[in-house]
């Protein structure tokens, strides 16, 4: 089968973009990395647009026909694909998977969300919408309560503390410090996320991920182009698995089938074990899903994963970086292009171009989740192939 | 390349269903189509769910992993495709992709929208979300006044008449009329549509698709697998295109480009021309849509598609039977799941088992376009690969 590479990386500054609108934003990091890659924007045949809730945010579904239509790519086949907050990698999935298959050379994943233009409480209503409105929203259930039942319980089982998460929100920080891309751009400190407003009992508001406007693309290319571009960067796995989406239903929850079963297949894509992964973009939508993540995807023991973050395993220079550019919570959160933004950290690491550098980087690998887990996809992308 | 058949379809009946929620209705379709192949629901390896606005309609996004979760098909990888009322198609599309690049061997598509459960004119508002919500919503378009203006410039440009767009409306409650599964089964006459509510001139109620709840579904495998089933029907072409997201940036309001586009890639793949057509399902969310997608598709010179219908060609017995089923009108327009059942209604025909049958039908086309025709996707299914 073809290989695909990434060629080309764009993205907006991620944040409270008051003067951008949806199709902006989108326009921006198209254009940006139809730029980067250098190609003939009339050499990309197909288009999948990452973007959860255009609809809830800005009245606008069709995204991909708005995108493609205002980057100038029509007649082109554009489709939006949507999984909650995982929206961005399975549009990433499913360019990859168009190009693995043979059935396109060249094809543009853009993930996009604005999420600020949206009066009150309507964005946490409209965040609701990623897990079972029926069975939680309906019920009073917001997202960072989800979470918060998740955290509780890996206190209770696994002696997980309030410092350990803490410690997941501080290290993003300061990793996120010099992103010019990134929302926050300033260290905070254990005792301030303690401190911050209490959330949902034990999250506060410094574990969670903000709202942000913002979009990513990425170019993808067969390893027929390829050869033409100096620093490929290829995608050795891409695997996506489903859970229940209420939480209920779960027989842990403490751990994520989906993330689990899709690590699982793109290890094996990429033969690859977890003690070879140099660094991970994984997704801290809230400061417990870090510590959750760490462990389902293999870097330490079920239940070790507080215990990890607080030896410092997690942090640049240590033995598994994790969201070294600032993750969810620094970098921000617009839920359809973080799948997207991930790809973009990851690449600009390998190709040593990345805002925190880091020597000797040959892969890279992104967990981008939806809801509080109900669809989970792991990309891992290297060097070489 | 694999090859992909359909092997298994399901529909609930379309209408206004209040005892059933979004998740009911794809449940029961899934079911339906899981049952008719006979597979063990275990071989299903990927579902990929049309849905249009489950966000706007009834507050639930992340619908690809409500439906895998409620047909019990988790750890899948399962993902919602949306490009509006051609988001059906788009999830059948990119099932089938799945398939032949040989990714997968056995996939469902499914299409779902519940549109009833809103207020007033949230529908209309929500569906508005499908055209360029910035450029044309605000200003106080509606998707009927968007059609009125392609027909008016029709009527202008090519003599179209209102009485021949009322004949679309004509004969397809005269196709419904058979179909359990349609929302209205019941004879209209010309002078009825003429003489119905205008909504936007030259468009009358009855020129108009309804609002509809309802879900479809079907089992594709490849051919590696389809030798056990008694009545596969072969995908023969599968194409897509994009076209500017406002009316106002079109060449033309008369022909459809993303519809061209599609129809001649999937013409080509599928080695046959528009005159080898034996039975077409085409997107008559308009009346005046039916006209121009007989002429977009090839039946007939452009600007002659009210004579073709004054004709008596779309009818069954006719030159080229389109909508045999009831099309749109008939059937109603749950938005997600129309491409679907556009599938499930020519497999229905080719097996021999259709609501309407006709004999000796060898193949069938289906259009379904997104908005005001910024996403279109032609496919071409047929009984012999």
């Amino acid at each position: 089968m073809t290989n695909v590479a990434v060629v080309g990386i764009g993205q907006t500054k991620f944040g409270e973009q008051w003067r951008s609108s949806l199709r902006d934003l989108a326009v921006d990091a198209g254009c940006q990395a139809i730029s980067d890659s250098r190609i003939d924007p009339k050499m990309i045949e197909a288009l999948f647009v990452g973007n959860m809730a255009g609809g809830g945010f800005s009245g606008q579904e069709h995204v991909a026909a708005l995108v493609a239509d205002n980057l100038g790519l029509n007649p082109i086949p554009a489709t939006r694909c949507e999984g909650a907050c995982a929206s961005g990698a399975l549009s990433f999935r499913q360019a990859y998977m168009a190009i693995k298959s043979g059935h396109h050379d060249c094809v543009m994943a853009l993930g996009v969300e604005k999420m600020n233009d949206v009066k009150g409480d309507l964005a946490l209503t409209t965040l609701m919408g990623a897990g079972d409105a029926e069975w939680e929203g309906l019920h009073g259930l917001t997202f960072t309560g989800l979470y918060a039942l998740m955290a509780q319980r890996h206190m209770k089982d696994f002696g997980t503390t309030r410092e350990q998460m803490a410690m997941v929100s501080v290290n993003n920080h300061k990793n996120g410090k010099n992103n010019p891309l990134a929302q926050f751009r300033y260290d905070i400190t254990i005792e301030q996320v303690l401190k911050s407003t209490l959330i949902a009992d034990p999250l506060r508001v410094l574990d969670c991920s903000p709202i942000t406007d913002g979009s990513a693309a990425v170019v993808l290319v067969s390893d027929k182009l390829a050869k033409q571009f100096e620093l490929p960067v290829w995608v050795l796995g891409s695997a996506q698995g489903s859970d229940t989406l209420a939480l209920h239903d779960r027989k842990s929850l403490t751990e994520m089938w989906a993330t689990k079963e899709a690590a699982k297949r793109a290890y094996e894509q990429a033969k690859i074990v977890p003690e070879k992964i140099d660094i991970a973009e994984v997704h801290d939508c809230f400061s417990i899903n870090e510590i959750i993540a760490i462990e389902d995807l293999g870097f330490c023991k079920k239940g070790d994963g507080g215990r990890f973050v607080e030896q410092g395993k997690i942090t640049i220079g240590g033995e598994r970086p994790v969201n070294t550019q600032g993750g969810l919570k620094a970098c921000g959160h617009p839920v359809g292009a973080t799948g997207i933004r991930q790809i973009c950290d990851i690449t600009r690491v390998i190709r040593g171009s990345a805002f925190n550098n880091i020597k000797g980087v040959k892969n890279g690998l992104a967990l981008n989740v939806g809801g509080s887990g109900a669809t989970a996809t792991v990309n891992i992308l290297g060097a070489d192939i």
